[in-house]
């Protein structure tokens, strides 16, 4: 099975992916854009994208291309994000003149990298990417700032570990697929929908979930283009359109909205990792020692 | 009255400054952070800052910074946002090789982008600044991406108008100030609230405001930084402390949420337009003459 990701190997994405299916092939994608073109155009089988950090907030761009393309959440996993700062193996630290890393990653060693006003700080299109230009330009006056794993594909050298401001940080990823696939183990959905621009709109949606006892999980609002002052939002709540508290919300939804599109019903990472570890809700499951990376095959 | 803004002379936060106040000296500053400092350390009387836009959506760091700063919302205006082609003087359209603008003003110019996959695209700390650079350093092969006052102010040319994909553009702004200042005109509230993570909180928080008939015009989130999976939510509403209904609405949501922390009582754009053109709601307002400018010192 052949994963589309944006960044290079070693990146946090590559680590999702290599998480929810152990033994894909990666293609890395210069953008998001082409990581779900890929998957469009069958050159992939899955797409695995960040939606947000818990520092960081949402990535506002894949919010958009899930509402704006054909793709479906499949599954979702979490990833404790660590940066380390990485030079090449033949340098030293007195020889550092400049800091290359994608700019949230920067932003998220900000504490850190005040304790260096020397170096020049300099955004990079991916953090694992900057390891790799390090060790194919041969760089001694650059590190870069990026997980363990980057530093073991490209064989550079950990200088300093975790070196961000938070240790409580965080990534949610989506994996995607072209048709959507929904399990009797899926206990969440995450759906995208407009409302008409009138008082308590936004009121009316949520009580169809809170009438019914089901946990919103998330809620998110985007622009709707061509369209100043409206929004689209996203909503992520726990439930299974084969129960009928879900079918029932799902239905009650249509009525009152201008457009509701399901973007999947799924496994949550809580329960998934519960599953897995065979604690907590997955012994009342039926069939808990299933694998993810069969499941949506 | 000195105003800090981010960006430089000719960008849109300056001409959104000088709408609302037309006499005012502006104070640039390279980053967000320094523009909320200099209004706390009284480096300035005001700070404006944009706070979104109707494309590319929220300016998340702002939101973030007017919960963990003391500054007040005193007013907010809107900005239609044109973006044009603009070069050196002495230059013309065939010795374009690159085009400097900020990330967010390059992707709303995407489509005229396309059409000269020759360019080299540039992301630039400001639209304005990317003018200022090809002027100051008479480079030939350089476009910039800005707004028409930039052109003007560092007298540079306009090679093309109105490059953007779509026309309706517009960023909201916020007019900020040291101190909270509540007046008989003001119309919207903004504020930013935690709640207990637990089953219908959020849908608590908006009955708050439905069952006062009080309209909500926007809810964004954010992460609580170091409670991952929690989050922050921001609301405007249509309303004043001065009437009854968002005086108990208020007082309402002290009681079902963790925190409360009311970002500005202030004029809602739609409202100053309306009184200034001397149209719609304003005709029934005790002072419509009244000077924006002087009406917050």
């Amino acid at each position: 099975m052949k994963v589309a990701i944006q960044g290079e190997p070693g990146s946090f994405s590559e680590q999702a992916a290599l998480n929810l299916l152990p033994q894909a092939r990666i293609d890395c994608c210069p953008s998001f854009r082409e990581v779900f073109a890929h998957l469009a155009d069958r050159v992939v089988d899955r797409a695995l994208i960040p939606i947000e950090n818990t520092l960081a907030g949402s990535v506002t761009e894949n919010y958009d291309l899930l509402r704006e393309q054909n793709a479906f959440i499949l599954a979702e996993t979490q990833l404790r994000i660590e940066h380390n700062l990485i030079i090449h193996p033949e340098s030293s630290p007195k020889q550092i003149r400049r800091v290359l890393s994608h700019p949230v990653a920067l932003q998220q060693c900000r504490t850190f990298l005040r304790k260096h006003p020397d170096w020049e700080v300099v955004p990079f299109y991916d953090t694992a990417g900057s390891v790799k230009a390090i060790m194919a330009n041969g760089w001694k006056d650059a590190a870069g700032i990026a997980s363990r794993r980057a530093a073991d594909v490209y064989h550079a050298r950990i200088l300093q570990e975790g070196i961000e401001d938070n240790k409580k940080n965080y990534t949610r990823f989506f994996l995607l697929g072209r048709t959507e696939t929904r399990s009797k183990q899926a206990d969440k959905v995450s759906l995208a929908l407009t409302v008409r621009n009138q008082p308590g709109a936004l009121f009316k949606c949520l009580s169809v979930f809170a009438l019914r006892d089901l946990n919103l999980t998330r809620i998110e609002s985007r622009p709707v283009p061509g369209r100043p002052w409206e929004y689209c939002f996203y909503i992520d709540f726990m439930g299974n359109p084969q129960q009928a508290p879900t079918r029932n919300a799902l239905r009650h939804l249509e009525e009152i909205t201008d457009s509701v599109k399901i973007l999947g019903v799924y496994p949550s990472a809580q329960s998934e990792e519960s599953r897995r570890s065979g604690k907590g809700e997955s012994k009342k499951r039926a069939n808990p020692k299933l694998d993810v990376s069969n499941f949506f095959d």
